[in-house]
């Protein structure tokens, strides 16, 4: 069916045959996380090369899969079988230049095309097999917020607590890493993340990083410790079956100080704004203009989504086998949303002493916005921790 | 240091300028992991453009650090500089082929080329403070190890017994996530694996690669349970402050058959006959072709490294910022080990009720190679499990 629509596309460009080799596209098109090249042509022909673990690519796609031992075994394939291939496409966004570059050579008749934004565009629309996995994703991250709730202390380290919400994610499925399909973008499970660290950015593009242990991973969880009265971001996304949701709560042990406390309410308002507002037909970057048009209403223009330049230029992304996928609710994203999109919609600020927020997994329906993960928006407040209940 | 003799093979090679993007090459060069591009001239110029985390850039290396918002802004400065760019430098392997197109547009003047393998090359010997990363990320896998003793039961999950010793890693410090630099390569902490399920194999070329949870994320734990006189696969990496080191224990609970200790003694011959043989000065693809001798010779040809056509084609492979960087222990690799690098060598064989093997984190030293992981050597036999021991 996925390919079918893909060779339709194809057909409509005129493109003759698409050539695929990144492993997530391969395992949207075929039910196999393959390392090899996933043929389609125009007229809906298929054939899964792989370069290693046949028996197991054959016994997770119904499509017939080969062996192969280099690209040249894809051109053969080609031409012993006269399929056309004057017009070749490629995922030029994620393709290394060098495999580009060896393509042109063995392909030296061809025209090469980019055929990335047609997969993710295909990709923005999720079927029922893909909600359900979100679905699940976006309820274990419900639990872990509840674990958060339970198992936030005083004076633990950051990475304490991270670990063992990591630990608790893992049991309850969580395939442990995620991918992003950005160059040199990355992603762990997420961040436990508390008072200035909560305000430190790095050079990913997320509105909030936090200190990391590591300057070679300069996110997540330090080994500062957790503090009274400071605002806690806990930041996951959950990997189920290769789909994710992604949700953000704050948390403070005792009480934040006013300035922090109206900038969670301005959140909360943009949220309950959007879910008000938000529906299928309504416009992408509408949504991001008018949000960006409020934060710069009450003053927080400038520390919204980030502070001054480190601001990212976006207030929610889509949500699947990546972490970046359509719709991106940004600048320059003038289109409707559809029904079965997902995304994530995170309004956050950052303040010198901390950064303050709230992130819902979104599934758009026809007359309204459903969010995925349904822990309660209100600012966790923490009166006791288990430290004080041990000291009893 | 880094960069002037990264600017010295640029000068010896006539290559004006080189234009790094990877954020861990940006790393092993500058200190900082960027999101931006690296400039540096064969006369031994350097400047870091970022788009974004100015402030964290600038506190963690020692040259010059700006703002950046597009690629046309790097053209800007090499003008207004009067850099000489008739040649520029890319790293071809990693960067993606959308990017390099741009690129090619933008400085339609220049003769573009590959730098990736030069910087490869150079990052095979490892400095003192990068053997500190990999010698702590070692001990932290022999603790690991140490763990895995501890906590291997009869009918737990593979998943919980991963989990748990992932759970210790992340509070012994292990970052979380971990750097391959091929195309699709990718990997999380590592594997607990048992029985049939340390047989199978995927697309990821590895030896050995687990069931997994799901078909998105083909290697690691499952929920099956672990078995009783089955092989089980301990094999990690720990990430210390971006360093890898490889460890590789077999486990049982009870005891193995007799061809599969066999077996095991096998890869503990290959083990000790390459520490008596691998020094600075023995060839990389000698000591490949010699293992891959011996293991015809014992009749394990087709079971080495993997089954038939899956088997893979090293058995060792360099450690440092990513899991697959010089030296590569394999066919083709006709150079000589060097003091100061590190590998991880890996004897490894695949029956069909269950693979065996060990792996150890090898420095190459003037004499000799030190293992760095020290967990003892030996078929690790539990002859009681935690849960018979409550049974009491």
């Amino acid at each position: 069916m996925r390919i079918e629509k893909f060779s339709q596309i194809l057909n409509q460009k005129n493109i003759d045959i698409a050539l695929l080799m990144q492993s997530t596209d391969i395992y949207y098109y075929c039910g196999t996380f393959a390392n090899g090249v996933l043929i389609i042509t125009k007229d809906n022909q298929k054939i899964l090369f792989v370069r290693r673990g046949l028996q197991r690519a054959q016994s997770e796609t119904n499509i017939d899969v080969r062996y192969m031992n280099g690209f040249s075994d894809i051109k053969k394939f080609i031409e012993d079988n006269n399929i056309k291939s004057d017009t070749i496409g490629l995922e030029l966004d994620v393709l290394p230049a060098s495999f580009y570059i060896r393509f042109k050579e063995i392909f030296d008749k061809s025209h090469i095309v980019d055929v990335s934004d047609d997969i993710r565009w295909q990709r923005r629309i999720k079927d029922q097999v893909e909600l359900n996995n979100i679905e699940q994703a976006a309820k274990n991250l419900d639990c872990l917020m509840s674990d958060a709730k339970l198992y936030l202390e005083e004076n633990k380290k950051e990475i304490e607590i991270s670990a063992k919400l990591e630990y608790f994610a893992r049991l309850r499925g969580h395939q442990g890493r995620s991918r992003m399909r950005m160059f040199n973008g990355e992603i762990f499970m997420g961040h436990v993340i508390c008072g200035e660290n909560t305000a430190k950015v790095s050079g990913y593009m997320k509105p909030l990083s936090g200190k990391g242990m590591y300057p070679t991973y300069p996110e997540g969880a330090s080994l500062d410790r957790i503090e009274k009265n400071k605002p806690i971001i806990v930041d996951f996304i959950f990997n189920y079956n290769g789909y994710i949701a992604d949700e953000t709560r704050t948390f403070v042990i005792g009480d934040l100080n006013d300035e922090l406390k109206k900038g969670y309410q301005f959140c909360l308002d943009i949220i309950n704004w959007f879910e008000d507002y938000a529906k299928a037909g309504v416009n992408a970057q509408d949504i991001y203009k008018k949000t960006l048009e409020k934060a710069k209403n009450a003053g927080y223009e400038n520390i919204f989504m980030g502070v001054e330049k480190d601001r990212v230029k976006f207030i929610g992304h889509g949500l699947g086998l990546e972490l970046d996928e359509y719709p991106f609710i940004a600048q320059g994203m003038d289109y409707a949303l559809e029904e079965n999109m997902v995304f994530a919609f995170e309004p956050k600020l950052v303040f010198k002493e901390g950064a303050v927020g709230i992130e819902n997994t979104y599934l758009v329906k026809k007359d309204c916005v459903e969010s995925l993960t349904k822990f309660p928006k209100q600012l966790v407040q923490l009166w006791y921790t288990i430290l004080n209940l041990e000291k009893i």
